[in-house]
């Protein structure tokens, strides 16, 4: 059976008050509408049709993608006018299957299940029905309709099965009620759910089925809304980890942006925070307050408290360290060792080397068993070229060097502490740059002069 | 009508285990008595009295201001009495209103709603009102009087609406009631509670309004009261941003302590403290674990993860951080960029400038378009005194420089990489001062040698 | 009386998806295990039996001690018998305790409240009992039996008391019943609750006594639990310090993996992280995201924001970070600062000293009153051996200065700004090393040369 989704996202969210369309908000750093766009493609459809309005090419430029289909909703009308623009480019043998942009916590799983029933309507039990159109159930418990809070009775307005407007329908049930639908209500719109009630008087059975958590349906109108779908989000990839193995201090206190693969027995310390695509390997401990962002973490290796870690590899029994800031471009080898105060870009260091404290290690290549002293500076900017710095196995490079690329020490190399060096350093040499060091004796220092001052302009 | 504001600020707070008078234990940073009389301000009294007893000096101190009346009370012998004390500054013709130094989350609009209806008692409804005075009813829901908790019957004990001691009262009846009450109880005190009964049984109407939420009237009495207010404080600051159109990563997860003014579609990621006075623009995005004090942040700009900002000002589309620590007197122009472990103090940077990796750049003036090396350090103090580097338009300092103030580079200048420079470098000129890199070949790392000297020291 | 402890800890702990035993699971950075052990000492009994079974080798070298009696269950045939393993080693006059190596959170005076009470079994009440066995109590209160929640009645399954496990019996009733204990079940086990029907049918009267707090019976089988746990473990702590006088901006955000002592007044941030032993005096004040392990801080001392201390001390009136990282072997005497980005190790800096920006202080010892420039790094590894840096009374070194070590600086020694120091500087002497400063006027940068090369090859 062939299933098109129409996906509803032309609404402007005025109580979001923002420049931004609702369905471009981010929830865990990606737009409401890529969520709800995540689990439609988690169906195989043929075709998603998204019904856009308010800030329509915003939404599409962040959005576009071949299997869309952008259909564009001029004025407001209610929700059935919104699908109703959509069918022309719908197949009429199909399920159709509607969702909506600012309901982006449907799991694919439970969208299956009505699909598989349609036509259906998917419900929820609220503990605060408050505001929400009502499920009616005849005796055999099959649905009968739906009644809008308003127009509920008191005994209606006790039953807490919502209507969530998600439904899927075949497309020729659609094609046959949409342009029936009419506005003869308060706000003057034509409203989907009407699909349902004509449904029901033709006959047709349509299956009402509960979502297993309210919060798969939540819908987004306000930052408040939107902070309790990242609390759902969060909680459910806090879950996720620690069912497949993943030890997390607090699981109120770890976010999830993006997919994280992690082996057993990794260990996440709080309030980390991990963007885009993350792996991380059996065994590594994460400290306190780390940010990781599209990289990936060999077996073992320890990344410490507040560590931050973008696009970059880090090989197995690394460590790494509070305080290290891996940018773009970095590759660690295995056993390699980043430490405090320490930044590198663009850079790989081999197995087993060393970076231990206060350096800038940028377009870089270390071979193994390097020790990088503290304070250590590539200068890889000249204000128009970045160059490199090649330092070849087992170099050692004394303590606040400063390394003028482009640069090459050999094999065994070794730079004085201290020293610019500016030319290459052959294998197995030291370089040196450095003023003799002279004691000037009975030295005053600007404190004893100023003491020396006062007493001599005294009175 | 005259407002005079009472406010009861004389307990010990035992249970706080502290040095410190109960009333200036923090709540976001600001002494419980000072939100108390905050929210007091609010309501334009004549005139503030403040009842002080244990610590009286230390509140004082603290708080000490001109619409502040200080009533000593050497004696703790009751509210009634505390409130006795103060009558005789008290305006006649006046309205009431009786606070309290360890109840500071009261909102100004509840307070108007009391007086507004004075004789009136502020009550909240409980879900556990255990310990609590309960408030009597008729059967037209008037006010009958109250009853402590240790004199209610058990049905009286079912009652969940309890006294929260905030009055509102003409000044006439106080001064005709508060002299007669008795002390004729268990603890040998003067309830302020008892001129309720009083002036019920005289015919008056004593209004009794419930507050809208119990965290309003939350008493602190030990220091886990002190941080469930925290909270209700954390949760009302996150809403009001939400609401003002400022998205939260986790409103569980942003200590707002003071005031905090944004522009609309700001980002806060988690974990981020803000103290006194911050105002930042629109579009702003702000990492994780961000600490912001008494600034401004400019439109468009980015503050990343674990950055450390004082008194200082941020023009719009800055670059801060990750790690970095701008210190009081920081000026930073628009596009300005400071990196990782990058420390700035009384420092103007330019627009468009750069401090992108681990510097100190204190007392210092940069012009527009200037790039500082990763590991530049100005040198600024000499022992006694702070001097001035000043940087013109588009300065170039290479790496790992050391910039010893007083100094000048003029506009266009540049300082080679490792140089110490102490002389002031022209516009357009190139200041170096290096020593000649020798290469030393054959040369045996003290690794080597040591290796060297176990093998001729063996057997 | 004599007590034995019977701690059962063979289970493999599926669940977990770990290679890790069930009971090395760390909670609070310490094995479950070793939490029910710490309980169990506290009771002072003649000897702990610890059966074990999966991971058996893993167990005992983690957490082997004199007092502690390994018993091997080779099978895993019920929890009759594992204790019956143990009967061999316990003396017959003894009370025995029976423990899980997976409830690690019972607080110690509820055990010795069973004790007392021995034949005993502790029960608790579960708002979700599904899944327990029940407690049955006759019309007098008294137990009559247990139930396992399949082989319940609905009636019984509404009981919401429920059999913890946790028994102090007899060794005499033990040793009479384990032996004719069955295991004629569904999962042929034999089941340890079976001694309690024995008794009641032998006409002893056994007490059932509930747990004040479900959450100490709490048992371990995933690491959802395993966080639910920690938890509560952070609450306890939380509170703890709290009622000691400790000021904490957010209970649910400390972590307190060890023990921590606090005088009063201590204020301790958002979202910091304690292990080991840790010791804070009176007055004290820790930033947000702080890490300390194994340290002691002295009075009136500040901590800023995401300092990182470990296996230090720091005295009193002492000012750390931000950003500052105390390595192991780092003493501060009282009055000492350490700044941003600075990291110190094995590092004695005198009272009054300060390192206050951009640093490495290592291998180092500082007396009183010296000043270390920005930027300032120790040379203490020559790649083979580390040496020491020794700075007298009162030393100034100017900033980006490179000490390298073995180095003395005498008492009011001074080191030029930029130096790299090899050999000792006198007492009251400058030390230098610096080439002189050249300026060489309209120098062109090389983005001058770049876009005069452009100019000059355009047509």
């Amino acid at each position: 059976m062939k299933l098109e989704v129409v996906i509803l996202a032309a609404g402007q969210g005025t109580r979001m008050r923002s420049d931004l369309p609702k369905v471009l908000h981010p929830l865990a750093n990606k737009p409401l509408l890529a969520h709800v766009l995540a689990s439609a493609r988690m169906l195989m459809p043929v075709r998603i049709h998204v019904v856009i309005g308010h800030g329509s090419e915003l939404v599409r430029e962040a959005l576009d993608a071949e299997d869309l289909v952008w259909v564009m909703q001029e004025e407001q009308l209610g929700t059935a006018h919104a699908v109703l623009q959509a069918m022309p480019g719908i197949d009429g043998d199909s399920t159709v299957l509607i969702l909506y942009g600012d309901v982006p916590l449907l799991r694919a799983s439970t969208l299956e299940g009505l699909i598989d029933n349609a036509p259906a309507l998917l419900t929820a039990v609220l503990d605060d029905p408050e505001g929400y159109g009502r499920v009616l159930r005849d005796s055999g418990d099959q649905l009968e309709g739906v009644v809008e809070h308003k127009d509920a009775t008191e005994e209606q307005r006790r039953i807490s099965e919502i209507n969530t407007g998600v439904l899927a329908y075949p497309a020729s049930l659609l094609a046959d009620y949409l342009p029936r639908v009419g506005n003869a209500n308060a706000q003057g719109e034509f409203y989907l759910p009407d699909v349902l009630s004509m449904a029901v008087k033709d006959g047709h059975c349509v299956a009402a089925l509960r979502a297993d958590e309210a919060s798969e349906v939540m819908g987004i109108n306000d930052r408040i809304q939107l902070a309790e779908a990242e609390t759902v989000h969060r909680e459910r990839a806090a879950v996720a980890l620690m069912t497949a193995g993943v030890s997390l201090a607090d699981p109120a206190r770890i976010d999830v942006r993006g997919s994280l693969h992690c082996g057993r027995d990794v260990f996440i310390d709080v309030n980390c925070v991990f963007e885009g695509e993350v792996t991380i390997g059996e065994g590594v401990h994460i400290g306190p307050n780390c940010v990781l962002k599209n990289c990936t973490v060999g077996v073992d290796t320890q990344i410490h408290a507040m560590s931050h870690i973008d696009d970059s590899q880090v090989g197995g029994s690394c460590s790494v360290g509070p305080y290290a800031r891996l940018r773009p471009g970095t590759v660690l080898a295995d056993g390699a060792r980043i430490g405090n105060f320490v930044e590198t870009k663009k850079a790989t260091i081999g197995p087993g080397s060393k970076v231990n404290h206060l350096s800038y290690v940028g377009d870089a290549e270390l071979g193994g068993g390097v020790n990088i002293g503290a304070g250590t500076i590539t200068c890889n900017y000249d204000g128009v070229n970045k160059h490199k710095t090649s330092l070849g196995d087992d170099v050692f490079i004394g303590s606040n060097s400063t390394l003028v690329a482009p640069l090459d020490v050999g094999e065994g190399g070794f730079v004085a502490a201290g020293s610019t060096v500016t030319r290459d350093v052959p294998e197995s040499s030291l370089g040196v740059s450095r003023a003799k060091q002279r004691n000037i004796a009975e030295w005053q220092t600007p404190k004893q002069r100023a003491e020396n001052d006062e007493t001599q302009s005294g009175d």
